[in-house]
């Protein structure tokens, strides 16, 4: 791989970051990193040489459409862990309880293996940290509008601090499915009794 | 350092597993071993030889005391995180506000460094999740006795799930100290929040 490797057509305007892309080249970029991390690289380790080789292209292409790793990174995960969407069945229970059964149970296989990997690597480095809130945020921000929406229809209590409540309800749940934290649960059941749990607290 | 390595004396029976020991040798082994951790080396790296080294021993003198390295983490990491002391306040809030203000709080600054790479060590092998475990599980306990006081007190209600409760309490604190995992949390505050909005849920 050189710099001067063969290459798809650049597009015409340069894009703004995070937009999809769509060319063949930025899908077996994309799909390279998620690859190569699933595979048992560290984001550290993972080296954009290693990144152009497994796609087959040249370095360079990497570089005229990323501004370096970690924009490559964060998009590659942005991939992986779309944000869910918004279930709004009308009933708050309903809609936290299909959002709680979703945390850490993923489409691509891929995420089972990178994720737990990306949160040291959070802890380690500011950067990390960004990518990690980035991807993160958006399935944050539903579970906020489910609660938002149950306040404003009269179903919670008013006074409920949204962000508190949110991270009650998906913390337990992912240090259980990250960590089988607690040996004595019943992973299947769980999700529902940390949501009825919390509804008991928050119901208006 | 080799196998005749000059060696502090052999207690005259051989000792139970996780018995406290006292020798100065086995001082500065479990001393060695949360050294080279917090400096940054993974349970996988971390060799018996190089803990051997830093302690001034011979590796006969650990393969004497420990049957292994899982053997000899175990109690390192047992003697890094002793569990904390159950409050027994008379009051079910005020215990458990004390046991949530110390999550993740450690008096050795060893522990800082070492759990949170404990944790994706844990997710990764058996030995580790089993070390992992006896590690955590004294500090369930207690939290576990809390609750099950405030049960027998009549301040809790009858019907309550523990190992429930307890991962409800201790999930989102552990989450957000490890991680910042939300970042528009007020750390200070967040297990006081944490402990009464689940006061709320659980409260006779």
């Amino acid at each position: 791989m050189t710099l001067t490797a063969p290459d798809a057509p650049r597009p015409p305007e340069p894009r703004a970051p995070g937009r999809p892309r769509s060319s063949r080249a930025d899908e077996a970029i994309i799909e390279a990193t998620l690859d190569l991390l699933a595979e048992g690289s560290s984001i550290e380790a993972l080296a954009i040489e290693a990144i152009a080789a497994r796609a087959g292209v040249g370095k360079a292409t990497i570089y005229r459409r990323w501004a370096g790793k970690d924009a490559l990174l964060r998009d590659a995960l942005a991939r992986l862990k779309r944000p869910p969407a918004d279930p709004d069945t009308g009933d708050v229970r309903e809609d936290l309880l299909i959002l709680a059964r979703s945390i850490g149970k993923n489409k691509d296989p891929r995420a089972e293996k990178i994720m737990p990997c990306l949160v040291p690597e959070a802890m380690r480095s500011a950067e990390q940290y960004t990518t990690y809130q980035q991807i993160v945020e958006p399935r944050r921000a539903v579970t906020r509008e489910i609660l938002r929406r149950g306040i404003a229809r009269g179903e919670l209590r008013a006074d409920l601090d949204v962000e508190v409540v949110l991270t009650a309800l998906t913390g337990p749940i992912l240090i259980q499915r990250m960590l089988r934290w607690n040996p004595r649960l019943d992973e299947e059941r769980f999700p529902e009794q940390v949501v009825d749990l919390v509804m008991k607290a928050i119901t208006a």
